[in-house]
C-alpha cells in the first residue's frame, strides 16, 4: 500500500485512475481545483474512506506543498482539458501546464517525494513524419500551445530526474475517451445532435485520423507501466493499436443516437482548428511487449463511449 | 535592411551578434536587463547610431510589447547564463527561460511580428545515445533545469508556428566561447589561476568532452542560417566539427597563462555538477552542407578564448 497523490483526480481520466488505485488497495489524496473535475465522479471511491479530497489549485504552491506531505508517488494528470482554448487565450496552457508541473516537482522536492507519473500526450510529436510514431521519435515540435505545455513539462521532469534523482514515468496518451468525458469530439457531436438532430457539423474534412484509447484501459495501463518499468526515467506511448477517422466517429455517434436522416456537414480543410494534428498514430509496441492488453481498440472504444455518453448526457428524446 | 530586436543583446553572445547585424546594414533594438550584459560590449555598435538600447526585463510584458513595435525579426538570446544555478534556486530557468520566451512570442503576436530566431542548446538532447547527435534525434530528455527551459521554449516556438503561422529558426548551440565571456569553464579556470597560480581545481575527472564554437563564428552562423534556411520551422545545430576535453582545456589555459608548475587537481566523478552532461558532440552536417565554414575548430577556439580572456581579465602578474 502506498499513499498516492493524484492531481486532477476529480477529472475525467483522474477519477477513473483513482477508482483503480483504490481497488488496488492504496490510499489516495485527490488534489483538484474543480475547474473541470466533478465531485460525483469520485462518489464510489470517496465511499471507501481511503480517499482524501483537497480542493486546491496547482498554482498555489503553498497549499500543494502541504498536501504533498507523506506522499510516496504522484500521478500528475491535471491540465487544461480543452486543447482548442490555446488559440484565443495564450497563457492558459503555460500556467495550467508548464508552471503547474514545475510546482508539482518543487513541492515534491521540498517534501522528499521521489516518484512522479505524468500524463503527457501524443501531441508532443507534432505532425510526425513517421507513423505509427515510436517513443524515440524526433524532432519534437508540437503545433498547439497545449502540446508545448506537455513538452515543457516533460523537460522539467527529466531535469528533475537528472538533477535531483527522482524517478519518473511519462505516459504519452493517444486520445482518451470514455464515460465521464467532459470534452472532445464525441462529447461535442452528442451535444450538437441534442440541439439539432437533423444535421451534424464536423470540423475539417472528416479525414483526421487518430488513435483512441478507452479511459479504463488507460487507467489500468498507467498503473501497469508504473509497476513494470523500472528505469530512472520511463516513457511509454499509451494507446490502442489502430486509429479511427472523424467521419467514422460521426457515423458511429449517429448510429448510437438512434436518429435517422442526419446530414453530416463538413466545414472543410485538413484539420479541425489551428493547432489540430490531422493524423496521429502511436506505436504501442513498448506497452504491448510489457504484457498489457487493451480491452477496446479505437473503433470499439468510440462506439462504447458514444453509447455511455449518450446515456450520461441524454438526447432529450 | 531590417529592423531587428535582439533580446540579451548586451550579453556575451548577443553583443557579438549585434556587431554582425550592424555590419550587415540593419537597424537593431537591443533589449536587455543587464543582469549579465554590459554596456561596454556595445561600445562599437552604439557608436554607429543604428542601435537603440532598451533597458528592460523580459518578464515585463508591457515594456517588451512596446519595444516590439515595427520589428521585422527577433533574435531571442536572453537567458540565465549560468546553467549550474538550477541546482540551488529552481525557478530561475523557468522564469528567465520558458516564461520569458512566452512573453517574447506573445509580444510578437500582439504586434504582428512574424519572425523569430532562437538560441536553443545542445543540452535539449540530454545524455544522447547517438554522437555526433543529429537534429532529428529523440527522445529529448534534458538533465538540467536550464535544458528544460530550452526545450520548453522550443515547444512554445513550434506551437506559435503551428497555431499563429510565424516563421522560426531554432539554433541548438554547442558550448559557445570567446571574448566578452562572463561564465563557463575557461572563464572559471582563469579566475582560479588568478587567485592561486600554483594549482587548478577541475570539477569532475576531466574527461568531460564537448563541442566548442567561437562566438564570432556563432554569430555569423546564426545570420547565415536565417538567410539560407526557408522552411516555416528551421532547426540547426551550431558547433564546430570536433570536441575538446576539460583536461585539455585546463592544459591550454595553463599554457596561455604562462604559469609553470601548476598542479591540476580533479574533484572526481564523471561530471562537473548535477545536471552536467559528461559528453556532448553535435552533428553539424546540416550547417556545413548549407555552405557555412567555421573559422575555429574546438581546440583552436579554446586556445583563442583563453588568450583573449586572459587579456580581458588579467592574471595580475
Amino acid at each position: 500500500m502506498s499513499r498516492i497523490l493524484v492531481t486532477g483526480g476529480a477529472g475525467f481520466i483522474g477519477s477513473h485512475l483513482v477508482d483503480e488505485l483504490i481497488k488496488a488497495g492504496n490510499e489516495v489524496v485527490v488534489y483538484d481545483n474543480f475547474s473541470s473535475g466533478r465531485k460525483e465522479f469520485l462518489e464510489n471511491s470517496l465511499s471507501t474512506g481511503n480517499v482524501e479530497l483537497v480542493t486546491g489549485d496547482l498554482l498555489n504552491l503553498e497549499m500543494l506543498t502541504k498536501a504533498m506531505e507523506g506522499i510516496d508517488l504522484v500521478y500528475h494528470l491535471a491540465a487544461n482539458p480543452d486543447i482548442r482554448l490555446g488559440t484565443s487565450v495564450t497563457d492558459t496552457d503555460l500556467k495550467q501546464g508548464t508552471i503547474a508541473t514545475y510546482n508539482v516537482l518543487e513541492s515534491m522536492r521540498k517534501n522528499g517525494c521521489k516518484n512522479i507519473a505524468f500524463s503527457s500526450s501524443s501531441v508532443v510529436y507534432g505532425e510526425a513524419k513517421l507513423m505509427p510514431t515510436p517513443e524515440d521519435y524526433g524532432p519534437l515540435f508540437p503545433i498547439s500551445l497545449y502540446g508545448a505545455s506537455k513538452l515543457g513539462s516533460e523537460g522539467l521532469i527529466s531535469a528533475w530526474v537528472g538533477t535531483f534523482g527522482i524517478k519518473a514515468w511519462i505516459f504519452r496518451f493517444a486520445n482518451i475517451i470514455g464515460t465521464r468525458g467532459t470534452h472532445g469530439v464525441i462529447f461535442d457531436f452528442i451535444h450538437k445532435l441534442k440541439k439539432d438532430p437533423s444535421r451534424l457539423e464536423v470540423l475539417g474534412n472528416g479525414l483526421q485520423e487518430k488513435s483512441y484509447m478507452e479511459v479504463i484501459d488507460c487507467s489500468r495501463a498507467m498503473i501497469h507501466v508504473v509497476n513494470n518499468f523500472d528505469d530512472q526515467l520511463n516513457y511509454v506511448n499509451l494507446g490502442s493499436s489502430n486509429t479511427c477517422s472523424v467521419s467514422r466517429i460521426a457515423q458511429l455517434v449517429i448510429e448510437e443516437s438512434g436518429f435517422s436522416d442526419v446530414s453530416i456537414e463538413f466545414t472543410g480543410g485538413d484539420r479541425g482548428w489551428a493547432g489540430d494534428v490531422p493524423k496521429a498514430m502511436l506505436e504501442v509496441k513498448k506497452l504491448n511487449d510489457s504484457g498489457f492488453k487493451c480491452e477496446f481498440q479505437s473503433d470499439e472504444a468510440v462506439r462504447f463511449t458514444a453509447k455511455s455518453l449518450i446515456k450520461e448526457i441524454g438526447l432529450g428524446v
